[in-house]
Protein backbone atom coordinates (compact mmCIF):
# COMPACT_ATOMS: atom_id res chain seq x y z
CA UNK A 1 0.00 0.00 0.00
CA UNK A 2 1.31 3.68 -1.08
CA UNK A 3 1.87 5.83 1.98
CA UNK A 4 -0.89 8.59 3.01
CA UNK A 5 0.75 11.60 4.11
CA UNK A 6 -1.47 14.92 5.58
CA UNK A 7 -0.48 17.93 4.79
CA UNK A 8 -1.42 21.29 7.07
CA UNK A 9 -1.29 24.25 4.99
CA UNK A 10 -3.31 26.37 3.02
CA UNK A 11 -3.21 26.21 -1.21
CA UNK A 12 -2.34 30.22 -1.30
CA UNK A 13 0.80 30.12 1.15
CA UNK A 14 3.95 28.73 -1.46
CA UNK A 15 5.98 27.21 0.97
CA UNK A 16 3.07 24.59 0.80
CA UNK A 17 3.10 25.32 -3.12
CA UNK A 18 6.22 23.72 -3.24
CA UNK A 19 5.78 20.79 -1.23
CA UNK A 20 2.07 19.91 -2.83
CA UNK A 21 4.00 20.55 -6.48
CA UNK A 22 6.96 17.97 -5.02
CA UNK A 23 4.58 15.65 -4.35
CA UNK A 24 2.29 15.70 -7.31
CA UNK A 25 5.21 15.09 -9.59
CA UNK A 26 6.66 12.02 -7.65
CA UNK A 27 2.81 10.60 -7.47
CA UNK A 28 1.98 10.83 -3.62
CA UNK A 29 -1.49 11.18 -2.52
CA UNK A 30 -2.24 13.48 0.46
CA UNK A 31 -5.24 14.74 2.37
CA UNK A 32 -5.27 18.32 3.19
CA UNK A 33 -6.23 20.57 6.43
CA UNK A 34 -5.96 24.09 4.51
CA UNK A 35 -5.61 25.82 7.36
CA UNK A 36 -3.50 29.42 7.51
CA UNK A 37 -0.87 29.67 10.48
CA UNK A 38 -2.87 32.55 11.41
CA UNK A 39 -6.09 30.44 12.23
CA UNK A 40 -4.24 27.35 13.73
CA UNK A 41 -5.35 26.25 16.70
CA UNK A 42 -2.57 24.65 19.97
CA UNK A 43 -2.50 21.38 18.32
CA UNK A 44 -1.29 23.21 15.29
CA UNK A 45 1.07 25.18 17.54
CA UNK A 46 2.51 21.85 19.39
CA UNK A 47 3.14 20.31 15.98
CA UNK A 48 5.10 23.51 14.33
CA UNK A 49 6.60 25.29 16.72
CA UNK A 50 7.38 28.27 15.14
CA UNK A 51 3.76 28.19 13.63
CA UNK A 52 4.54 27.80 10.40
CA UNK A 53 2.84 25.46 7.61
CA UNK A 54 3.35 22.98 5.71
CA UNK A 55 3.36 20.34 8.33
CA UNK A 56 3.80 16.92 6.19
CA UNK A 57 2.30 13.99 8.90
CA UNK A 58 2.34 10.18 8.23
CA UNK A 59 0.87 7.95 11.18
CA UNK A 60 3.62 9.29 14.61
CA UNK A 61 6.11 11.06 12.06
CA UNK A 62 5.41 15.03 11.72
CA UNK A 63 8.18 17.08 9.92
CA UNK A 64 8.49 20.81 10.07
CA UNK A 65 9.87 23.19 6.80
CA UNK A 66 9.02 23.08 3.08
CA UNK A 67 12.62 22.77 2.33
CA UNK A 68 13.24 19.71 4.81
CA UNK A 69 10.11 18.53 3.82
CA UNK A 70 11.35 18.39 -0.16
CA UNK A 71 14.39 17.16 0.59
CA UNK A 72 13.22 14.05 2.81
CA UNK A 73 10.26 13.67 -0.39
CA UNK A 74 13.58 13.49 -2.93
CA UNK A 75 15.39 10.95 -0.44
CA UNK A 76 12.34 8.37 0.33
CA UNK A 77 10.95 8.54 -3.77
CA UNK A 78 14.39 9.83 -5.81
CA UNK A 79 11.89 9.16 -8.88
CA UNK A 80 11.54 11.31 -10.74
CA UNK A 81 14.45 13.55 -9.62
CA UNK A 82 13.98 16.56 -8.39
CA UNK A 83 17.50 18.18 -7.58
CA UNK A 84 20.32 17.70 -9.82
CA UNK A 85 22.00 14.95 -9.87
CA UNK A 86 25.58 17.08 -10.12
CA UNK A 87 27.01 17.57 -6.93
CA UNK A 88 27.58 21.63 -7.69
CA UNK A 89 24.38 21.87 -9.37
CA UNK A 90 22.26 20.61 -6.56
CA UNK A 91 24.23 22.88 -4.37
CA UNK A 92 23.33 25.90 -6.62
CA UNK A 93 19.45 24.50 -6.58
CA UNK A 94 19.38 24.73 -3.10
CA UNK A 95 20.79 28.15 -2.96
CA UNK A 96 18.28 29.31 -5.27
CA UNK A 97 15.67 27.68 -3.20
CA UNK A 98 17.13 28.95 0.28
CA UNK A 99 16.88 32.63 -1.62
CA UNK A 100 13.35 32.03 -2.48
CA UNK A 101 12.23 30.83 0.80
CA UNK A 102 14.26 33.79 2.33
CA UNK A 103 14.72 37.05 0.37
CA UNK A 104 11.98 36.48 -2.44
CA UNK A 105 9.39 35.41 0.47
CA UNK A 106 10.52 38.91 2.44
CA UNK A 107 10.07 40.78 -0.94
CA UNK A 108 7.05 39.08 -2.65
CA UNK A 109 5.31 37.53 0.21
CA UNK A 110 5.92 39.58 3.54
CA UNK A 111 6.26 43.06 1.71
CA UNK A 112 3.65 42.58 -1.25
CA UNK A 113 1.00 40.18 -0.73
CA UNK A 114 0.80 39.84 2.97
CA UNK A 115 0.69 44.27 3.25
CA UNK A 116 -2.17 44.07 -0.29
CA UNK A 117 -4.46 40.85 0.82
CA UNK A 118 -3.86 39.29 4.95
CA UNK A 119 -3.45 42.22 6.48
CA UNK A 120 -6.16 44.13 5.14
CA UNK A 121 -8.28 40.66 4.73
CA UNK A 122 -7.58 38.74 7.52
CA UNK A 123 -6.31 41.30 10.21
CA UNK A 124 -8.83 44.40 8.57
CA UNK A 125 -5.99 46.70 8.85
CA UNK A 126 -4.62 49.30 5.84
CA UNK A 127 -2.05 48.07 4.13
CA UNK A 128 1.45 50.14 4.81
CA UNK A 129 1.87 51.62 0.96
CA UNK A 130 4.97 52.65 2.37
CA UNK A 131 6.57 49.21 2.81
CA UNK A 132 4.54 48.52 -1.03
CA UNK A 133 5.98 50.80 -2.45
CA UNK A 134 9.97 50.15 -1.27
CA UNK A 135 8.93 46.79 -2.05
CA UNK A 136 7.75 47.55 -5.83
CA UNK A 137 10.11 50.27 -6.38
CA UNK A 138 13.28 48.62 -4.85
CA UNK A 139 13.53 45.69 -3.24
CA UNK A 140 11.62 43.24 -5.65
CA UNK A 141 13.49 44.68 -8.92
CA UNK A 142 16.85 44.07 -6.89
CA UNK A 143 16.23 40.39 -6.17
CA UNK A 144 14.64 39.25 -9.81
CA UNK A 145 18.04 41.04 -11.31
CA UNK A 146 20.40 38.60 -9.05
CA UNK A 147 17.64 35.90 -10.09
CA UNK A 148 17.88 36.34 -13.43
CA UNK A 149 21.50 36.67 -13.47
CA UNK A 150 21.49 32.86 -12.38
CA UNK A 151 19.65 31.51 -15.14
CA UNK A 152 20.34 29.68 -18.37
CA UNK A 153 19.10 31.76 -21.49
CA UNK A 154 16.33 29.32 -21.61
CA UNK A 155 15.00 26.28 -20.43
CA UNK A 156 14.67 25.37 -16.49
CA UNK A 157 17.68 26.55 -13.93
CA UNK A 158 19.76 23.16 -14.51
CA UNK A 159 18.49 21.52 -17.68
CA UNK A 160 15.61 19.55 -16.37
CA UNK A 161 12.91 20.49 -13.81
CA UNK A 162 14.36 20.96 -10.35
CA UNK A 163 13.37 22.66 -7.19
CA UNK A 164 14.83 26.05 -7.90
CA UNK A 165 12.81 26.20 -10.89
CA UNK A 166 9.57 24.71 -8.40
CA UNK A 167 10.77 27.56 -5.73
CA UNK A 168 10.66 30.52 -7.96
CA UNK A 169 6.93 29.38 -9.64
CA UNK A 170 6.03 29.07 -6.00
CA UNK A 171 6.75 32.79 -5.07
CA UNK A 172 5.83 33.89 -7.76
CA UNK A 173 2.51 32.23 -8.44
CA UNK A 174 1.53 34.02 -4.84
CA UNK A 175 2.44 37.40 -5.63
CA UNK A 176 0.18 36.68 -8.87
CA UNK A 177 -2.97 36.83 -6.44
CA UNK A 178 -1.91 41.06 -5.87
CA UNK A 179 -1.18 41.10 -9.89
CA UNK A 180 2.45 41.26 -9.75
CA UNK A 181 3.99 39.57 -12.52
CA UNK A 182 8.62 39.93 -13.51
CA UNK A 183 8.21 41.95 -16.55
CA UNK A 184 9.23 40.02 -19.37
CA UNK A 185 11.06 42.56 -21.13
CA UNK A 186 13.19 43.46 -18.16
CA UNK A 187 13.49 40.19 -17.00
CA UNK A 188 13.10 37.82 -20.06
CA UNK A 189 14.83 34.54 -18.73
CA UNK A 190 13.22 34.58 -15.36
CA UNK A 191 9.59 35.38 -16.75
CA UNK A 192 10.09 32.76 -19.59
CA UNK A 193 11.04 29.82 -16.96
CA UNK A 194 8.49 31.09 -14.65
CA UNK A 195 5.65 30.76 -16.97
CA UNK A 196 6.92 26.91 -18.07
CA UNK A 197 7.02 25.99 -14.43
CA UNK A 198 3.18 27.23 -13.70
CA UNK A 199 2.34 25.50 -17.17
CA UNK A 200 3.07 21.79 -15.84
CA UNK A 201 0.03 19.98 -14.75
CA UNK A 202 1.40 19.54 -11.13
CA UNK A 203 1.40 23.53 -11.19
CA UNK A 204 -2.09 23.58 -12.91
CA UNK A 205 -4.05 21.04 -10.45
CA UNK A 206 -3.46 23.29 -7.85
CA UNK A 207 -4.23 26.44 -9.41
CA UNK A 208 -7.55 24.96 -9.92
CA UNK A 209 -7.87 24.71 -6.17
CA UNK A 210 -5.91 28.06 -5.46
CA UNK A 211 -8.63 30.11 -7.54
CA UNK A 212 -11.85 28.23 -5.45
CA UNK A 213 -10.73 29.72 -2.16
CA UNK A 214 -8.28 33.09 -3.33
CA UNK A 215 -11.40 35.32 -2.78
CA UNK A 216 -13.43 33.49 0.22
CA UNK A 217 -13.06 34.12 3.53
CA UNK A 218 -10.67 32.18 5.66
CA UNK A 219 -14.21 30.80 7.46
CA UNK A 220 -15.85 29.95 3.90
CA UNK A 221 -13.13 28.27 2.18
CA UNK A 222 -13.26 24.63 3.85
CA UNK A 223 -16.58 24.04 3.07
CA UNK A 224 -16.01 25.37 -0.28
CA UNK A 225 -13.34 23.00 -0.87
CA UNK A 226 -15.54 19.76 -0.02
CA UNK A 227 -18.16 20.82 -1.99
CA UNK A 228 -15.70 20.23 -5.05
CA UNK A 229 -14.33 17.26 -3.80
CA UNK A 230 -10.76 18.50 -2.66
CA UNK A 231 -8.56 16.33 -0.91
CA UNK A 232 -9.69 17.40 2.82
CA UNK A 233 -8.65 15.76 6.02
CA UNK A 234 -11.50 15.10 8.10
CA UNK A 235 -10.65 16.92 10.80
CA UNK A 236 -8.87 20.55 11.74
CA UNK A 237 -6.15 22.18 13.20
CA UNK A 238 -7.46 25.73 12.13
CA UNK A 239 -10.00 26.45 15.10
CA UNK A 240 -8.61 29.75 16.27
CA UNK A 241 -9.58 33.38 15.99
CA UNK A 242 -7.09 34.74 13.75
CA UNK A 243 -3.62 35.78 15.57
CA UNK A 244 -0.26 36.97 14.83
CA UNK A 245 3.01 35.97 16.15
CA UNK A 246 4.01 33.48 12.51
CA UNK A 247 7.83 33.36 12.79
CA UNK A 248 8.11 34.87 9.36
CA UNK A 249 6.65 38.12 10.16
CA UNK A 250 7.82 38.71 13.56
CA UNK B 1 46.04 17.26 -5.18
CA UNK B 2 43.36 17.77 -2.21
CA UNK B 3 40.93 21.12 -3.52
CA UNK B 4 41.95 24.50 -1.27
CA UNK B 5 38.63 26.00 -0.05
CA UNK B 6 38.65 29.69 0.75
CA UNK B 7 35.77 31.07 3.43
CA UNK B 8 35.02 34.18 3.90
CA UNK B 9 33.75 34.61 7.49
CA UNK B 10 34.26 35.72 11.19
CA UNK B 11 35.57 33.05 13.52
CA UNK B 12 32.77 34.46 16.06
CA UNK B 13 30.34 33.77 13.42
CA UNK B 14 27.82 30.71 14.39
CA UNK B 15 27.20 30.66 10.34
CA UNK B 16 30.84 30.00 10.41
CA UNK B 17 31.74 27.68 12.62
CA UNK B 18 29.25 24.90 11.54
CA UNK B 19 31.14 25.08 8.20
CA UNK B 20 34.55 25.23 9.76
CA UNK B 21 33.58 22.23 12.04
CA UNK B 22 32.48 20.04 9.24
CA UNK B 23 35.87 20.69 7.11
CA UNK B 24 37.69 20.04 10.23
CA UNK B 25 35.85 16.87 10.63
CA UNK B 26 36.44 15.50 7.25
CA UNK B 27 40.26 16.85 6.86
CA UNK B 28 39.21 20.06 4.69
CA UNK B 29 42.17 22.86 4.68
CA UNK B 30 40.82 26.17 3.66
CA UNK B 31 42.34 29.48 3.88
CA UNK B 32 40.08 32.22 5.83
CA UNK B 33 39.44 36.07 5.02
CA UNK B 34 37.51 36.64 8.59
CA UNK B 35 35.33 39.48 7.87
CA UNK B 36 31.86 39.96 9.71
CA UNK B 37 29.06 40.95 7.12
CA UNK B 38 29.08 44.53 8.43
CA UNK B 39 32.34 45.67 6.72
CA UNK B 40 32.35 43.54 3.77
CA UNK B 41 32.91 45.57 0.46
CA UNK B 42 31.35 45.67 -2.65
CA UNK B 43 33.18 42.40 -3.90
CA UNK B 44 31.37 40.43 -0.67
CA UNK B 45 27.95 42.14 -1.76
CA UNK B 46 28.96 41.22 -5.59
CA UNK B 47 29.81 37.23 -3.90
CA UNK B 48 26.57 37.02 -1.21
CA UNK B 49 23.96 38.83 -2.56
CA UNK B 50 22.24 39.08 0.88
CA UNK B 51 25.55 40.06 2.69
CA UNK B 52 25.59 37.15 4.74
CA UNK B 53 28.58 34.51 5.94
CA UNK B 54 29.85 32.23 5.27
CA UNK B 55 30.94 32.21 1.74
CA UNK B 56 32.34 29.19 0.30
CA UNK B 57 35.15 29.44 -2.87
CA UNK B 58 36.78 27.24 -4.71
CA UNK B 59 38.24 28.20 -8.27
CA UNK B 60 35.61 30.08 -9.85
CA UNK B 61 32.64 28.24 -7.60
CA UNK B 62 30.89 30.57 -4.95
CA UNK B 63 28.72 29.38 -2.48
CA UNK B 64 26.38 30.93 0.34
CA UNK B 65 24.29 29.84 2.88
CA UNK B 66 25.68 27.77 6.04
CA UNK B 67 23.32 24.78 5.45
CA UNK B 68 23.74 24.68 1.97
CA UNK B 69 27.51 24.67 2.01
CA UNK B 70 27.64 22.25 4.79
CA UNK B 71 25.35 19.53 2.41
CA UNK B 72 27.62 20.45 0.05
CA UNK B 73 30.70 19.35 1.39
CA UNK B 74 28.86 15.73 2.73
CA UNK B 75 27.72 14.60 -1.10
CA UNK B 76 31.00 15.36 -1.99
CA UNK B 77 33.28 14.29 0.80
CA UNK B 78 31.05 11.52 2.46
CA UNK B 79 33.31 10.45 5.12
CA UNK B 80 32.71 10.88 7.87
CA UNK B 81 29.19 11.06 7.74
CA UNK B 82 27.54 14.07 9.34
CA UNK B 83 23.89 13.37 8.58
CA UNK B 84 22.41 10.35 9.46
CA UNK B 85 22.08 7.42 7.34
CA UNK B 86 18.83 6.98 8.00
CA UNK B 87 16.23 8.95 5.85
CA UNK B 88 13.75 10.06 8.75
CA UNK B 89 16.17 10.73 11.29
CA UNK B 90 17.99 12.42 8.43
CA UNK B 91 15.03 15.04 7.78
CA UNK B 92 14.91 15.92 11.28
CA UNK B 93 18.24 16.53 11.83
CA UNK B 94 17.86 18.97 8.78
CA UNK B 95 14.94 20.39 11.17
CA UNK B 96 16.94 20.76 14.02
CA UNK B 97 19.55 22.76 11.88
CA UNK B 98 16.64 25.12 10.20
CA UNK B 99 15.45 25.24 13.72
CA UNK B 100 18.96 26.79 14.85
CA UNK B 101 19.93 28.53 11.62
CA UNK B 102 16.85 30.46 11.62
CA UNK B 103 14.50 30.87 15.33
CA UNK B 104 17.69 30.00 17.77
CA UNK B 105 19.67 32.61 16.09
CA UNK B 106 17.09 34.77 16.23
CA UNK B 107 16.96 34.26 19.88
CA UNK B 108 20.49 34.23 20.56
CA UNK B 109 22.44 35.52 18.27
CA UNK B 110 20.24 38.74 17.01
CA UNK B 111 18.31 39.31 20.36
CA UNK B 112 21.42 38.54 22.81
CA UNK B 113 24.58 38.58 21.02
CA UNK B 114 23.66 41.50 18.54
CA UNK B 115 22.33 43.35 20.84
CA UNK B 116 25.03 43.31 23.87
CA UNK B 117 28.22 43.12 21.73
CA UNK B 118 27.80 44.30 18.33
CA UNK B 119 25.37 47.06 18.53
CA UNK B 120 27.24 48.24 21.25
CA UNK B 121 31.47 47.47 19.94
CA UNK B 122 30.59 48.29 16.10
CA UNK B 123 28.04 50.83 15.92
CA UNK B 124 28.29 52.35 19.22
CA UNK B 125 24.36 52.45 19.45
CA UNK B 126 23.29 51.43 23.28
CA UNK B 127 21.90 47.63 23.74
CA UNK B 128 18.03 48.03 24.05
CA UNK B 129 17.87 46.10 26.83
CA UNK B 130 13.84 45.61 26.70
CA UNK B 131 14.62 43.59 23.31
CA UNK B 132 17.25 41.54 25.75
CA UNK B 133 15.05 41.03 28.57
CA UNK B 134 11.87 39.68 26.95
CA UNK B 135 14.38 37.32 24.95
CA UNK B 136 16.51 36.03 28.74
CA UNK B 137 13.66 35.50 29.94
CA UNK B 138 10.38 34.08 27.71
CA UNK B 139 11.99 33.43 24.29
CA UNK B 140 14.88 32.38 24.98
CA UNK B 141 13.28 29.39 27.15
CA UNK B 142 10.54 28.59 25.22
CA UNK B 143 13.57 27.65 22.52
CA UNK B 144 15.20 25.64 24.90
CA UNK B 145 12.28 23.68 26.06
CA UNK B 146 11.67 22.53 22.47
CA UNK B 147 15.35 21.39 22.07
CA UNK B 148 15.20 19.93 25.23
CA UNK B 149 12.16 17.52 24.07
CA UNK B 150 13.68 16.80 20.73
CA UNK B 151 16.94 14.96 22.26
CA UNK B 152 17.77 11.78 23.32
CA UNK B 153 18.71 11.31 27.60
CA UNK B 154 22.39 10.59 26.49
CA UNK B 155 24.69 11.29 23.98
CA UNK B 156 24.31 13.02 20.50
CA UNK B 157 20.87 14.16 19.03
CA UNK B 158 20.65 11.13 16.57
CA UNK B 159 23.14 8.66 17.97
CA UNK B 160 26.06 9.49 15.70
CA UNK B 161 27.59 12.82 15.94
CA UNK B 162 25.91 15.22 13.15
CA UNK B 163 24.92 18.45 11.49
CA UNK B 164 22.24 18.78 14.25
CA UNK B 165 24.75 18.74 17.71
CA UNK B 166 27.21 21.12 15.70
CA UNK B 167 24.86 23.63 14.24
CA UNK B 168 23.06 23.55 18.52
CA UNK B 169 26.98 23.88 19.99
CA UNK B 170 27.77 26.50 17.12
CA UNK B 171 25.17 28.71 18.21
CA UNK B 172 25.41 28.17 22.01
CA UNK B 173 29.33 29.02 21.42
CA UNK B 174 28.35 32.53 20.19
CA UNK B 175 26.16 32.99 23.16
CA UNK B 176 28.71 31.98 25.32
CA UNK B 177 30.73 35.11 24.56
CA UNK B 178 27.94 37.11 26.36
CA UNK B 179 28.28 34.66 29.06
CA UNK B 180 24.75 33.00 28.62
CA UNK B 181 24.57 29.09 28.65
CA UNK B 182 22.11 26.69 29.04
CA UNK B 183 20.97 26.07 32.39
CA UNK B 184 22.48 22.16 33.10
CA UNK B 185 19.28 22.35 35.97
CA UNK B 186 16.53 23.16 33.49
CA UNK B 187 18.12 21.37 30.55
CA UNK B 188 20.19 18.37 31.37
CA UNK B 189 20.01 17.00 27.73
CA UNK B 190 20.69 20.41 25.73
CA UNK B 191 23.45 21.40 28.20
CA UNK B 192 25.11 17.98 28.02
CA UNK B 193 24.66 17.88 24.17
CA UNK B 194 26.37 21.42 23.73
CA UNK B 195 29.13 20.00 26.37
CA UNK B 196 29.99 17.04 24.39
CA UNK B 197 30.12 18.64 21.08
CA UNK B 198 32.08 21.87 21.99
CA UNK B 199 34.56 19.54 23.91
CA UNK B 200 35.09 18.07 20.39
CA UNK B 201 39.04 19.23 18.84
CA UNK B 202 37.08 20.34 16.01
CA UNK B 203 35.56 23.18 17.92
CA UNK B 204 38.49 23.32 20.46
CA UNK B 205 40.68 24.35 17.43
CA UNK B 206 38.49 27.24 16.89
CA UNK B 207 38.16 28.15 20.07
CA UNK B 208 41.59 29.07 19.86
CA UNK B 209 41.06 31.37 17.14
CA UNK B 210 37.70 32.53 18.48
CA UNK B 211 39.50 33.55 21.93
CA UNK B 212 42.19 35.76 19.85
CA UNK B 213 39.77 38.02 18.53
CA UNK B 214 36.95 38.44 20.48
CA UNK B 215 38.56 41.18 22.84
CA UNK B 216 39.85 42.83 19.30
CA UNK B 217 38.42 45.56 17.56
CA UNK B 218 37.19 44.13 13.87
CA UNK B 219 40.82 46.45 12.67
CA UNK B 220 42.86 44.96 14.69
CA UNK B 221 41.54 41.26 14.17
CA UNK B 222 42.93 40.25 11.08
CA UNK B 223 47.04 41.34 12.03
CA UNK B 224 46.51 39.46 15.77
CA UNK B 225 44.98 36.39 13.70
CA UNK B 226 48.43 36.64 10.94
CA UNK B 227 50.92 37.06 13.44
CA UNK B 228 49.49 34.04 15.63
CA UNK B 229 49.67 31.78 12.29
CA UNK B 230 45.61 31.77 11.55
CA UNK B 231 45.39 30.09 7.76
CA UNK B 232 44.56 33.71 6.46
CA UNK B 233 43.92 34.74 2.92
CA UNK B 234 46.49 37.05 1.19
CA UNK B 235 43.30 39.37 0.50
CA UNK B 236 40.36 40.77 2.57
CA UNK B 237 36.91 42.34 1.45
CA UNK B 238 36.27 43.61 4.70
CA UNK B 239 37.55 47.40 4.02
CA UNK B 240 34.19 49.03 4.31
CA UNK B 241 33.53 51.08 7.31
CA UNK B 242 30.72 49.33 9.65
CA UNK B 243 27.05 48.98 7.64
CA UNK B 244 23.92 47.47 8.44
CA UNK B 245 21.77 46.12 5.94
CA UNK B 246 22.41 42.59 7.18
CA UNK B 247 19.49 40.21 5.78
CA UNK B 248 18.90 38.42 9.00
CA UNK B 249 18.54 41.76 11.03
CA UNK B 250 16.46 43.60 8.48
Amino acid sequence: MSPRFTIVGNYISPYVRKVLVCMDLKGLAYDIDPITPFIGDDRFTALSPLRRIPILIEGDTVLNDSSVICQYLEDRFPAPALYPADILQRAKARWLEEYCDTHLASVLVWKLFYQKAIRRHIFREETDEEVVQRAREVEIPAALDYLEAQLPEEGFAFGELSIADISIASYFRTASFVRYAADADRWPRLAALIERTQSLPAFQRLAHWEDLVLRLPITEQRAALQAAGAPLTPWTMGTDTPRKGVARIE
